[in-house]
Parts: structure tokens; sequence; C-alpha cells
């Protein structure tokens, strides 16, 4: 064991993550190297800008700006983190054709290529790593690909975007405004200045997409299924549900019906005395159900750079030690079994919250009813509250405004989006009319 | 890949867990034999009484009753899954001495004879898994072996005895006595006819002495540190910390403190918005703390057949995909690193929730209150309520008993322990007594 060499890296990206990377490898060299049967060995860390503070201090000579360095002999693994999908994937194909493995924490990239980039693993008969792609810290890649390989795995429900569950928390929490939980989202650094692709639900979709080829070898791509960010959410559709007894939470979902796969990525009602109800603020928790094993959750925090550095250190280990190599040939990735067919989104059949804002005239409610009964959708109960709205919500000149929240018995997808046409063509019914799923 | 030969397995015991493992095995095969490369055959089920019914048909041959079959050229890997600490550490040597791999589901053995046995299985150059010994399905000796190698681990806070989890649900959900809880829990098989091992504290013990060799390197024998069960508590204890907002489930706690390892099993009440007090029911959590990853939470069915079974299997698919062979050696299970050395129980440091049935006379709370304060004990709070004790508890012609309870500010267990000596002595308070710590 002693004589083994060092497992040499070349961190490309010396951004939040490859700093935490670089200072987890320095730092803990010693208890890694024993965890690993051999050391690790940051051998070069290249960045397009050596002028820019890192928050880590290198050894001389590691820092660099060539990525032709990556193809160095003295190169055994390769760490893709500078992000993005355009050259990060350049970077990925050059060092699998350089004869590197590759650890990468880009879930867009994966979601966007991996079917080509493991391909081409595959042909140079190289690995690609990529635990901290989900839930950061928390080892849920690893949890499919080996801690519960005995089972079928039955189901998926995921919250895997940190950034909306803190707003969302925070939203609840201090009766603040979508937007104002976004501004503090951003203040405390859970947020980008442009936070699109965590809002609308891309983020969390892409790491769905991994979720899904691991544990069922379905190939999905972002607009295979049902995608809804938490954007349009309004204070009030949190205290609605509140008062049903739920929580809002951007779920994920990839859940096995009959040879289907169900998918989708939305903000979701969730009874509040489950476990994933509970998980506040940044962190995540993904629920795992198998056919022996039941119900597993993993937790913690899915984003930030320690904990992903974490994850990406982990994987190095795991190249180090040997069994990322022989794990990664095993995985499910290239649709080697009989993948599951994804469900057609009109087929899934799930209860639904609607909220409407409604004018306050005789017929309104009639209106709504008729319409969801046309499409054959019972409604389970209902919630009308007087002054819900701000009379200056609704504008000088115009009706009064109410808001009405419908929860409907099981219907299927299909039946919703019909309805929803003729729901949005109601004079009576305000277009910003919110239909959200419940998870029971 | 196509070309490996199957791993041939031997299980020993075909108990409940046993049987799980056939059944997974026979039923699971093809999905096992594309996550491990190969097939994994069961070649033999050994058990004393080949004509009990088990549950499971086995192919023909497999049942047999001979031990020495373990030593067959045949076998590759040995399951011990029978249960108790003589007769299965006499199996896992035999199957070590002939060079077997061994996978094992028990904790009693390898808290009292791991040392030997991992020793053993390090001269024979083979491995010993036992994911199963600990929570059950839950993957958490794999999180701690590879998933969160990459950081330093400073504690570990685990509900690993599901038995005691499912009382204590259950006297505070149905306001039951601790005795029909437990008659509840072995109606539903959660409990077995003598509890003893489950409700006193020992099996948790003992899944935390391996949780702390694994993280820390730290051996410890189950008198080293500070063990209670839940058998003493009461369901007014329950009550009392659920108005204090707390709740109560017994917490096995491995945390770092300096150059020492704090140690303890004890129900201990945990603030009711943590993520640990929402584990209801026979759900088992462990929370691990690393210095990168933060905390991260593991969670799911902690026993049962098929959970456990889970895990045994995963065990096997890590055996045969050969990861297993590469981890076992690289663990601190025998002092290969500088360990933690135990923190003297004394010197452990919390707050305390302390519960007296006292003589309702003048003066009482004065005694217990002189006798904290002599031992620098300071109260943080207090709670006397009028006519909680049922008058036919206290007894005919004995004077008013009276709950009471304290909350003290951060103490050690060293002066605990000596202000117990003088209250155990004071004539006003009753011998039940009871002093739990908090988990702040």
């Amino acid at each position: 064991m002693a004589d083994l060499q060092p497992l040499r890296v070349a961190i490309v990206g010396l951004g939040t993550v490859g700093s935490g990377v670089a200072k987890i490898l320095l730092e803990n060299s010693q208890h890694i190297a024993r965890r690993s049967g051999r050391e690790i060995d940051v051998v070069f860390a290249i960045v397009r800008d050596p002028t820019k503070p890192r928050g880590v201090t290198l050894p001389d000579g590691v820092l660099a700006t060539s990525f032709e360095l990556m193809e160095s002999p003295e190169i055994d693994v390769v760490c893709e983190l500078i992000g993005g999908t355009t050259t990060a994937g350049d970077v990925v194909r050059q060092a699998l054709n350089a004869g590197k493995h590759v650890v990468t924490a880009n879930k867009a990239l994966l979601c966007e290529q991996g079917d080509e980039l493991f391909q081409l693993a595959r042909e140079k008969g190289k690995t690609i790593c990529f635990e901290a792609a989900v839930a950061g810290g928390v080892p849920v890649i690893e949890g499919l690909s080996q801690s519960l390989a005995a089972n079928q795995i039955q189901s998926i429900e995921a919250i895997v975007n940190g950034t909306s569950n803190f707003i969302l928390t925070e939203m609840l929490d201090h009766q603040s405004s979508y937007e104002d939980a976004v501004a503090r989202a951003q203040e405390k650094g859970y947020a980008e200045a442009d936070p699109t692709m965590d809002v609308d639900g891309t983020d969390a979709a892409q790491k769905l997409t991994i979720l899904a080829q691991l544990a069922f070898g379905t190939k999905a791509s972002l607009n295979d299924f049902p995608r809804q960010g938490i954007d349009k959410l309004k204070l009030a559709d949190l205290k609605y549900a509140d008062e049903l007894g739920y929580r809002v939470k951007l779920l994920a979902v990839a859940k096995r019906n009959g040879d289907f796969l169900e998918l989708h990525t939305q903000p979701t009602l969730i009874h509040d005395n489950l476990p994933m109800a509970a998980i506040y603020d940044a962190y995540n928790m993904i629920e795992i159900e198998g056919d022996a094993v039941g119900k597993t959750w993993f937790s913690g925090m899915g984003a930030g750079q320690m904990p992903t550095a974490s994850a990406v250190v982990s994987d190095l280990i795991d190249l180090a030690v040997g069994r990322a190599q022989q794990t990664f040939p095993l995985l499910d990735l290239w649709g080697q079994s009989e993948p599951l067919r994804i469900l057609p989104a009109e087929k899934i059949e799930r209860r639904y919250y609607l909220r409407f804002h409604a004018i306050d005239q005789p017929g309104t409610i009639s209106s709504i009813a008729t319409i969801l009964g046309n499409h054959e959708i019972s409604i389970a109960s209902c919630i009308q509250h007087e002054f819900e709205i701000h009379p200056a919500d609704s504008g000088e000149g115009k009706a009064s405004i109410v808001p009405f929240v419908v929860i409907t018995h099981t219907t299927t997808e299909g039946q919703m989006r019909a309805a929803d046409e003729e729901l949005i063509q109601c004079d009576a019914i305000e277009p910003d009319y919110l239909r959200l799923p419940i998870q029971d």
C-alpha cells in the first residue's frame, strides 16, 4: 500500500468549488491518504486568470493557465469545475481523449451531453465520477450506484434545488413576498444575480435526469417531462397550503408506474407530516424507495463550497482506491438494460391545487366548477376567504377580485390541461391562475 | 465481464434475515447480476433444522445442515446470519480460516469480538462486510467508509434502535404507558418477547461502538461510556419534554471534543425543530457531521427482514464487484491511525432534565435546589403542575406526591453524579428520580 504512486490531479477551474477541493486536498492530506491507500496530489490548477485571488494557497508551480497541461503524463485525473457546458464539454472530451479519468460537479453538462461523454469514457476505458452533480455533499449517486444496488428502485422524490427551498422557507417563515425572499437568498449567497435556472426548475430538472438515468436507465431530456418553477408562487399560495396541512416544495419525481416512468419537476404540495416537508432553508433531501429496503432518506447541504468539494474529493478517493473504475462500467448509463419509457405527461395521475383570482360576481365559482365538471375533474375541497386581496392589488376601477382555491380529487394531467385551456379563456378569472400537484 | 465466474455464497442461518437475503438473490437475480458484473449464486443455505418452514423456495441441493460446507472450494463468501455471539463467532472464524470473505449483520458479535475477527480477516487477506449491522437498510457504513471519506468526522448522533423509537412514539401518540407500548411493539413484531437488549440501550450502544471505531478509530467496549435505556421513562416524562419543546429519543452520540471522543447512549431530549426529533415509529436516523460536508442525515428502516437483507445483498454486490476488498484494508478498524481517546464520562458537559416525585411538604423544593446549588449546578427552569399524579398512584396513607421537573444549565456529568448521590439520600424524594441529558 505504501509504495503506491500518488493519484495525480489537475483541477480545471478554481472558482468556489475548485478552491474548496484544493483546500480539502491540501489541509486533510494525511487523512485522505489513509482513506485512499495513497496520496492525492494537486499537480496543476488550471485557470484563465492567474492573478485573481482564490482563497487557497497552492504550492509553487501548481497554478497554470494552459489547458494542454491536462494531457500531461503527470496527470491521472482531471476535475472539471469550470461550469457551463461549452468549454466544460471540451475539457471533459480533451481529458478523456488524453486517457484521463474525469470528476465533474456539472449537472448541466451531464444532462445535455452525458450520453456522448459517458460513451466516450467507455470507449477510452476511463471513468467519469459525478457525485457532486446532484445534491452536493449528500451521497445520493453512491447510494443509487452501490448502497441500494440490491433493490429495484420504485421511486425517487427529491428536493435538489437549495435556492428554491431557501426562498420557499423564507417566504413562509418571514411572510415575505417572492421578490423579497429572492433578494434575501442573493444576500446570503444562495442565489445568483440571475437566479433563473434555479427558480424556473431547470436546475432541479437537470438533476432529475441524472437520477432517472442511474435508477431506471431512462434517458430524458428537459423537454420530455413537466417542469415548473417556483417563480409564479405567491406568499398566499404557501399560506393556503399551510391551512390545508401542506408545505410547498420544488419536488423532482421519478416513479415507476407499470412499464413506464413518471417524471416531473414542479412545486408540489407535500403533507406536513412527511419527512420531505420538514426540509428547510437550502437543505436538500432525496427519498429513494427500493423494493427491498423500503423508503430511505438522504439529506444535507446540496450546494455551497465545502459540501460540494466534499463530494468531489470523495470521487477522487474512490478513484485512488480503484472503486470508481469498477463501478462505472456497471452503471445503467447507456441503456445497457431495458430502460423504462417515460410516461406521457397526459397520463400522470394526481390530485391538484388550483388557485384562481376570480372576479367577485355571481356565477364565477359556478363557471369554474362547470369547466372542471365538464372534464370530469371532481372537487375535493375549496377555500374562499373574504378580504384576502388588498384593495390596492386589484387596481382602480376594476371589479373586486377574490382568491379561490380548489383541491381536486385524483385526475390526469391530460384532463387538467384540457380544463386549463377553458379556464384561461374564462373572463371571470385573472390570467395568474396557478395549478400545482399534490404528492400524497 | 460476461465470462466472470459467479460469486458463490453460503448463507449460514435461514431465519428472518437469512430467508430475506435468499429471496432477494433469487428474485432479483438478473438485476443483481447487472449491478455486480456477474451472478451471485446461493450455493448452500446452512441451517440446524432443515424441516422448518422458511418462506422461501430454494433450488434443490441448497438447503444443508453441515457447517463444514462453508469450507467447500465451491464457496467464496459466507453470510453469517444466525445471530448470537458464540456459534456466530465460530462461524466467522471458520469461514475466514477457510479463506472465505464474510458478510455479517451481527452488531453484538462485532462489538464483542470485532477486534479479533477484523485482525484475523486482515491476516488471511479476506474481507468482513457489515453494512447490515448498523441501521439495517440505511447505508451508514458505506457513508462513513466511502462517501464522506474526504471529511474528518466531527460527530455522529444516531437513533439506531427502532424498537425503542417505536415505543417512545407509541407512548406519546397514544398516551400509553411504557408497558402498553412495549406490548404494542411486540404485537407488531418490533420487539422480541424479551425486549431487554433493545430497551436497556445495549443494542444501540453496540451499534455506537461500531460507528465510533469506523469514524474515529476508537475502540470502546460497552462499559466505557454512559448507557441508559428507555425502560425507566414514564409517559409523564415525554409530556413534560413536549411541554418544554423537546422530543425524547434514545440517542447514541460519538462526538469529537478536542483530543477526546465523547460517547454515550441515553434517552435524550432533542429540540422539536431538529430533524432527529421528527423520526417516528421504528425508523432510524444517523446524523453525521463532517468538517467539509457539514451535517448530513441518513434515514430509513433500521430493522426488519427486507431492509436488513437489502444491506446484506449490497455487501455481496460490493464483494462481487471487488469494491469491498479494496475498501476493507483502508478502514480505521485496527487503530492504524491514532484513535481519539474516550472522554471520561465525568467530563461530559450538557444540560439535563431532572424529574422528581417529591413529597408535597414545605422545604422539598428548597432541598433539591440546595443540593444542586452545592454542586454548582444552576437551574434554568422548572415545572410543577398541580394534580399531576393520580391519587391512587401515591398509595394509601402516604403523603401526597408531586412531580417536579428541573432543567439545568450546562454542567458536567461528574457534578451531576455527585449531586445524584445526595439527591437519592433525600427523604423527600421518591427513588424513581430520573435524569436525562438534553442535546442542544
